[in-house]
C-alpha cells in the first residue's frame, strides 16, 4: 500500500472507506480492510492506505471527512470490474436458446444467420445498446468483443460503448470461406480493406477506452492469404488479435484436415503470424502440451468459456495444466455458445468444470473459488494486456469496480449474523446478480445505475 | 380437455385466459395457447378449454369476462409449481458457502455443527422462515424437506411451512450413529418414539398440505436396528420414506464395509424394509444397473441433485439410464451440498451433467431441456407420489402454478421481437429467476407475493 505524490484536488477527488477484496500476482483472493481509497478526476486510483491515515490524507488531498463514502460493514463492500475476455455482441439476440447442436452445425444453423443481420442499423442499434448495457448491469467493466462483417454496424457498437463508459476491445470480424451460409462472408480483399478501415475511423474518434482487435474468426472460416494479411497488417500497426482455437473435437479435425502441412491448430496461427503478446484465443479445450508451451513462448493468452464449452457440448478445458504452462488466461462468457452475460456465471461454471476433472482424474489439482475469481478479474486483465491499467486495486491503476451489496431490498440471497466476510463473499460469488451490484465504476466514473435510469 | 360438471361457483371461481406450458405423460412439454382455465374455491382446476369455449363456460359456471385474468401474450405464461423432492432445510445458513470437501468430510466439518444449532427456537424460526420464503419466491410449490433430529424444531418448520402456503413432506431427520461428531446424534430409542411423535403431532394439526415423512439420515448414520424400526413404522402406518443413497464413492465403500453381507447399498435399504413405492432417495450417482432394477420392482424413486453432485465433487448421475430402466426421477436442489435454492438452476445443472455424459461417451442420448423441464414438474410429483395431485394442468388436480412475466422492469434477460414464445421459454429456463415469477399459486391460493409484503 503506497500512495503517489499528492496535488490539491479538491472536490474532484473521490474517497471511499470500507472492505475491498481483489487479486494480486502473489495472492489469489486478499481481502483488503479497513482501507480508504482515492481516485482523482483522471479516475485513477492515487492512494490506497489503512483507515488510520485518513487524517493525514485528508490534508495532503484536501479532502473532507463529511465526503468520504463510508461503505456499510460486512454487508457491502468494492471488488474489481469482471474482465469478459471472449463474447460475441452480435449473438446477443440467440442467448439463452440455440443450444441444442455441436459447435460447426451451430454456427450454420443458428450463428451466421443472426450475425447477417446486422447490415440493419436499427437493428444494429437495438441490439447492441441491450447488450453493452447488460454486461455493464453485470460487472463487466473490460469486454473483448467479437461484432460482424460488418464494419458501420461495428463501429456503431464502439460508438454505444463509448457512450456508456465501458472499456472494451472491439474487433470486426473477418471471414472470407463459408460454403455452408454463403450469404455471410466476404471477399478477401473487402475483409482486409475494411479492417483497416474500421481501425483507421475507431482510432479517429478517440474514444478513451474502446479500441480495435484484429479478428479472424477461425480458421476454417479465413483462406491462408487472409489469414496472413491480417497477421502482418496486425504486427506492423502493434493491433491486438483475436480469434477461436481447439473449441471442439470436430473442429480440430477439421482444421488439420485444411492445412496438413501444419503441425497443430496452434501451429496454423503461427505461422500466419497471428499468435504473439497481444493475442487472445477463445476455448483451446483440445491444446497438446506442445502448443501450450508454443502460447507460453509467444506470450498469447487463452479465454476459458466454461457455460458455452459445456452448453455447446465442446469439452472441458483443463486451466490448470495450462496455468501450469504458465499460460496467461482469462474467463469469457462466450455468448451466445454460452448462454449467460455474466462473468458471475463464467465464474461458477469455471468452478464446475475444474471440480468435474477433479473427480475424473485422481490426483487432480481443483482451482478453488478464489483462484477462478482471480482468473475474472487481474487474470482477464493480463489476458487482455490491460494489467497496468486494471484488474485490481492498486496505485496507477483505474479504478475499474463494483460496490457489492448483500442486503438489497430482493437480494437473491440471504446472509446471517454468524456469516463471516468469507461467508458473504462466497454467497455473492454463488448466489449473488446483477440486484447485488449496486454500482459499477469504470475509470473512476460510475455506469452503473445508467446515467438516466 | 375437458372439464367437470359445472356448479354454481360465482367469484369464488377464478379464471384466467392465455398461455400453458406444462409437461405430460406422453409429452415432456407442451406449449397450450389460447386456453382459458378455471380454479375453483377448494384450489382444483375445473376446466381447461380453448378460448372460443369462453361465453359457454362463463354461463355454466356464473363467471363474467370482466373476472377473467387475461395474460399478455408472449411475455406471460403460466408454468406449473416446481418440485424440490430433496432439499435440507436445516443447511440453510450454509447455502452458498463451505463447499470446499468431500461428502463424508463436509458432513463433519460443515454441516452437522450447523444442524446442531435447531435445538434453538429463535434460530429455527430465523432459518426456517427464510428458508420457505426463498424457496416460494423461487417457484417451488412442492418440497421434500429433511429438517433435523430435533423434533419441536421440525415442528416449528411445518407450521411455517403451514402458514406461508407450501406444499410439502417434512422428516425429522433420524441418526443413532456419528462418531466423529457425537454432539449430533441421538438414541435408538429416542429417534423412534420422537419420530412417532412428529408424525403424530404433525397429523394433528391437519395442516391440508404440509406431511410428515420418514427420514433416516442414510445408512452410515443409522444401526440396523434403527433403520428396521423406522422401515416397519413407515410400512404400517403407510408413510412415505425419505433418505440418501450412492452419493459418493467413498460413501458407497464405507456402505459395502458395514455390511458386507448386503449386496449393495440398495440391498441394505431393502432388507430393512426402506424401499417401497413411497420411499424417494437422493443421489444414486453409483447406483448399478441391477440396483436399478430394484428400485424399477419396487417402485421407489430417485432425486437427481446435480448441483450437489458437481459441487461436492461426487459424481455424474446418469438419469437417461434411470429412465431406460423406468426409475421414477425428481429434481432436488440438495441445499446445502447443492449452493442454489432454485429449481431453475437444478435444472440447469441437469442440463449440464446431461451435456458433459454426451460428450464423454459416445452415442450416449442426451436429455432435451424439455425432458429436464418434465423432471421438474411432474416428474417431481410422480417421484413424491403426488401425481394425481399436482405436476401439470389438468382438471381435478391442484392448481400449482407460477406466473411467469418476462417483461418485468429488472428483468435478467431481454426478449427480442423475432423471438417466438418457444425462444422466450428458453431463455426463462436458461436465464431467468425469482424475478421472472411474479405470482406463485398453490392449490389456487395466490402464494407470492407474500400477502403482507
Amino acid at each position: 500500500m503506497t500512495s503517489k505524490a499528492p496535488c490539491p484536488q479538491g472536490e474532484s477527488l473521490q474517497v471511499f472507506k470500507g472492505t475491498f477484496i481483489h487479486a494480486t500476482h502473489t495472492s489469489p483472493m486478499e481481502t483488503l480492510t479497513p482501507l480508504i481509497l482515492g481516485v482523482n478526476r483522471t479516475g485513477k486510483i492515487v492512494f490506497i492506505e489503512n483507515v488510520d491515515k485518513e487524517e493525514e490524507l485528508s490534508q495532503a488531498w484536501h479532502f473532507q471527512k463529511k465526503n468520504i463514502r463510508v461503505l456499510r460493514e460486512r454487508e457491502e463492500f468494492f471488488i474489481p470490474g469482471l474482465v469478459d475476455t471472449h463474447i460475441h455482441a452480435s449473438q446477443y439476440p440467440n442467448m439463452g436458446t440455440c443450444l441444442d447442436l455441436p459447435l460447426l452445425e451451430w454456427l450454420v444453423r443458428y450463428t451466421f444467420p443472426v450475425e447477417s443481420k446486422f447490415k440493419d442499423p436499427k437493428f444494429t442499434e437495438d441490439v447492441y445498446t441491450k447488450l453493452v448495457k447488460r454486461t455493464l448491469r453485470n460487472g463487466t467493466t473490460t469486454a473483448c468483443y467479437f461484432a460482424t462483417i460488418h464494419t458501420d454496424s461495428t463501429l456503431k457498437l464502439c460508438s454505444i460503448i463509448d457512450n456508456l463508459g465501458q472499456r472494451a476491445f472491439v474487433g470486426k470480424v473477418c471471414m472470407d470461406l463459408n460454403d455452408l451460409f454463403p450469404e455471410y462472408k466476404e471477399k478477401l480483399c473487402e475483409s482486409v480493406v475494411e479492417t483497416k478501415r474500421f481501425v483507421a475511423e475507431l482510432t479517429g474518434r478517440e474514444y478513451p477506452l474502446v479500441k480495435p482487435i484484429v479478428t479472424p474468426r477461425f480458421v476454417p472460416s479465413c483462406s491462408s492469404e487472409l489469414m496472413q494479411q491480417l497477421g502482418s497488417y496486425a504486427s506492423s500497426e502493434g493491433l491486438h488479435i483475436q480469434s477461436h482455437i481447439s473449441e471442439s473435437r470436430a473442429e480440430v479435425e477439421l482444421v488439420k484436415s485444411l492445412f496438413p502441412e501444419c503441425k497443430n491448430y496452434t501451429d496454423v496461427y503461427d505461422r500466419h503470424s497471428l499468435l504473439n503478446d497481444k493475442t487472445i484465443m477463445a476455448h483451446g479445450v483440445y491444446l497438446s502440451n506442445d502448443e501450450l508451451k508454443v502460447f507460453q513462448k509467444k506470450g498469447a493468452a487463452i479465454s476459458h468459456c466454461p457455460n458455452s464449452n459445456i452448453s455447446l457440448g465442446s469439452g472441458l478445458f483443463d486451466v490448470r495444466n495450462a496455468l501450469h504452462h504458465q499460460v496467461k488466461i482469462g474467463l469469457g462468457t462466450d455468448v451466445s455458445g454460452g448462454y449467460s452475460p455474466s462473468v458471475l456465471n463464467a465464474m461458477r461454471a469455471a468452478i464446475d468444470v475444474t471440480k468435474i476433472l477433479g473427480f475424473q482424474s485422481s490426483n487432480y489439482e481443483r482451482l478453488t473459488y478464489q483462484e477462478i475469481f482471480r482468473l475474472a478479474t487481474l487474470g482477464g486483465s493480463q489476458a487482455l494486456g490491460l494489467d497496468n491499467v486494471t484488474g485490481n486495486f492498486e496505485v496507477g491503476k483505474d479504478f475499474d469496480a463494483i460496490l457489492v451489496n448483500t442486503n438489497v431490498p430482493n437480494s437473491p440471497f440471504d446472509v446471517f449474523t454468524d456469516d463471516t466476510q468469507e461467508d458473504i463473499f462466497q454467497k455473492f460469488l454463488n448466489l449473488g446478480d446483477d440486484r447485488n451490484m449496486v454500482e459499477v465504476y469504470v475509470a473512476g466514473k460510475k455506469v452503473v445505475p445508467f446515467p438516466n435510469a
